[in-house]
């Protein structure tokens, strides 16, 4: 039975290969997971043992996955950013999606017991869906980042404030929500600060900033790069020296892959990491 | 700190809804498999109980996918059919595959420790990649499936001798597959039942044709129905009224998700279940 | 000075291959044309010179590319059908409209003065733009052609009567609007015939009609052929043998291309000429 | 007659919006140019008139097109650049490539005449096909213009000496051909000078460099600026103010449109012109 007959039926396969030379980003969501974070009573307004999940798993996909450069994600979301030289997959948009969303699902279920170890999953399972997005120019890329972490910072502020007047103020949600209609950030901070004591500005840095996931070199020197600029100058992927390349590979897979809550708005935390926007891996730094 | 200056990165932001009215195929491919494997000692040619978790994670996924229509897998790869009336996520092609994937890898970790209960799993992690495809015409849809089956067939006669002779023959790999090199369907056939009185008709239907899972209702009598003249004549999704498209969920709730191990390539698998063509659910069948 | 430096940049262009076996439709539009028409003063409501001259160009169309199996043109707009089995520029959308559309457009502009015997074109000159759509069924396909036939009738009928309030009414634009707001078309009927004894069905068929442009083949007897299902049945371009595709070329070559101004809305048209939708060449009529 | 039934099929368009902040190139080619030179003729190994045909159409489309910042042609080919920031027809791919194409054709039939006093146009009417690319840098997109017109070089070096060694050499086409197999640049400009007294240098700069069309003002002093640099900063269109986008509609509307023969590979011809790359429309020169 030979299967020539059939096999013509891999012509309507159509190609879906990102443009070259711009920054990928890949984001994926939680599905219904308003419902699913009351199914296992997730903690208001941040559940901490459901962030370490999301970041333990993130953390393995830019470990499995040497070609993402930085991901930041943010309560049920997490982005993951591809080098515009990036030639993975040959930039398939499905292939690249598919492996992210699988991978992250993959341990989000596997580390799932060893974050709430009191509440085994039971189906239906949490899953996540994603898309991939092109951007341009490094500036693109970082208003994309400055855009997520912005969401990050309103959503918090917002959800800190209506759970307090909930959980220490005896509203219901209706009255939370109408009263904090209309309200500017610096009435939030006021209504945390004046009934209930809280200092915003003292909540964790995780739930303020979100969590950026990266591997870390030796910090450079302020204003001895710009990485920006010389992000934009590489027209097309340069393929180094198979020595060069041996000698990446190497440094790459040495660095360390940290989570941290950075402020990633700011020039600083790009200039001082010159290696997110080149794709160059840094200096390893000495152990100490 | 409002978000509008960032907010403009959505604009960067695709369409990438698949053309209406095509049959939509999702196919998920495992990453990697052959070393993974080996890694937990998967038996040869097929691993039952490999075989049995793919199927367990891909009936789950239809499950929670009532747009699935069928799905069909061999080996490591898994195919998810939607209807070509399907409207799930304005059919955004990112949104579906990675859907299905992550529900589908989410399954196949939980439910690993079920099949394998003496080898857990640990990092790298199985994961999947997927596509979506579309085709226009039943005949079209129907090739597809026959082509993943004859596949199926191909591979596992191939696979079935290749081990008898290493198993039982005492021949290396490279002895195996120089022996192979050229033979026919009927030359294997010969070789299996000879030298080992392996009659290949009598191994497991689930190795020699795959599995398929679909919902199952009353079959009709053979030639009452035209289900792929009926599929064609429909032009547009036609929204059923309100009650019939709850009676429609209804019936489809109740359908039992059946996994079977049937001959799809020829009409008969079609023409006796005309609601997989047709998107109608059928009759339910009476209890006994 | 070698080009390979720079050969890079070919990288950067993407495939839009359309999905095989689907009906290709190209619809091709005036830029601006109305105030082209002012400027060239076209008679309201219909300028028999500059349909003739619309007509004229896509008939050029159709013979040029025989790959085109009809096309309908109303207005300033025209579309050309590519048979589904169409392997013309192995399908890219982008070299299908862009060859049609400069086509089309050079005959205009070369007939120009044929049709418009006292007015030369002068710069800015006329010219059109144009899209790709595919469409999966037969029924699709002529749903698309039933639109646009409709629309035709329900514009005609509009400015017939807008036209006839305006130069025989003696109203002035804002006045006829106004009149013909909310009517039906018989109420539109009714005006044409009480206020100035136009019989609407006495119109010129062009005009009521559009105009339809194919190959002319001896047509069938009805009820002898179901073209459409026929068509369906197709599931991807036979390759004819060498004899038969030329055989089928020279019937195509001697066949005459007409412009009719038919009903394509009813099945008649369609089932009495089986070569619209078989993409075979029909039996050349004998000369009279 | 309402049209409801059939509006359906426009659910089948499909997007086809090009990514944002990227540089737009619509390259249009002769289509069975080779056939066509022949039929009129054409001089070898440049036609004068064909190419001023070729540079007035172009013209043109720059005139009409005023999105269009710079446009290079050669031969039967022309390249039209869209501004990275250009949002004509939401940067639809078919609207862009269709109006490019219908425009210049529209122009290359209306002036044939004016360039072939004596051969007056018969079908079958030359046309163009086009199609568009995205580049994401300025050094994509220079690189992309670089090839152009290295190509350009190449291909005249070659054709110059090829149709003297028929023209004036006697040989015929295959004898040209085994001559010049395997010959560097160097080798033919040898050729030209020792068998026919050809300084290749003092060939005119059209048939050497191309065409390039731009709209002409003041030039600035070499050094002042940085045109890539300040363009690659600019993340996504900045919306001018009303009056300072009249004021700029203004000047562009002013500015002369020049066909130049100038080298767009090297630095200076960028630098000097910063409103090419920059978008923003320089001073227009004082008249002497």
């Amino acid at each position: 039975m030979a299967n020539s007959k059939f096999e013509y039926v891999r012509n309507f396969e159509q190609p879906d290969n990102l443009l070259p030379n711009t920054w990928i980003v890949v984001r994926i969501d939680g599905r219904g997971f308003t419902k699913f974070a009351n199914k296992y009573a997730f903690e208001k307004p941040n559940d901490r043992r459901a962030l370490d999940l999301m970041n333990a798993a993130a953390r393995q996909v830019v470990t499995e996955l040497p070609d993402i450069t930085i991901a930041y994600g943010v309560s049920d979301e997490y982005s993951f950013v591809f080098h515009k030289s990036c030639s993975l997959f040959e930039r398939r948009a499905s292939k690249l999606v598919s492996t992210i969303v699988s991978t992250f699902t993959a341990y989000y279920i596997h580390y799932w017991s060893t974050y709430f170890t009191e509440t085994p999953l039971s189906p239906p399972l949490p899953s996540f869906d994603g898309r991939a997005v092109c951007y341009p120019s490094v500036q693109n890329l970082r208003d994309y980042m400055s855009w997520r972490q912005v969401d990050c910072h309103i959503n918090n502020l917002y959800n800190t404030t209506f759970w307090a007047l909930i959980q220490q103020g005896g509203m219901d949600a209706l009255e939370a929500e109408k009263m904090l209609k209309g309200t500017y950030a610096a009435d939030k901070n006021e209504i945390l600060f004046s009934k209930f004591g809280i200092n915003y500005n003292n909540e964790p840095e995780m739930n303020k900033k979100g969590s950026v996931i990266f591997r870390d070199y030796e910090l450079v020197e302020p204003g001895t790069h710009n990485a920006a600029a010389e992000a934009e100058n590489q027209a097309e992927p340069v393929q180094p020296s198979k020595s060069q390349a041996d000698n990446e590979r190497k440094r790459r897979a040495k660095a360390r892959i940290v989570v941290e809550h950075f402020d990633i708005i700011k020039d600083e935390f790009w200039d001082r990491r010159p290696w997110l926007l080149s794709n160059k891996p840094g200096k390893i730094p000495k152990e100490t």
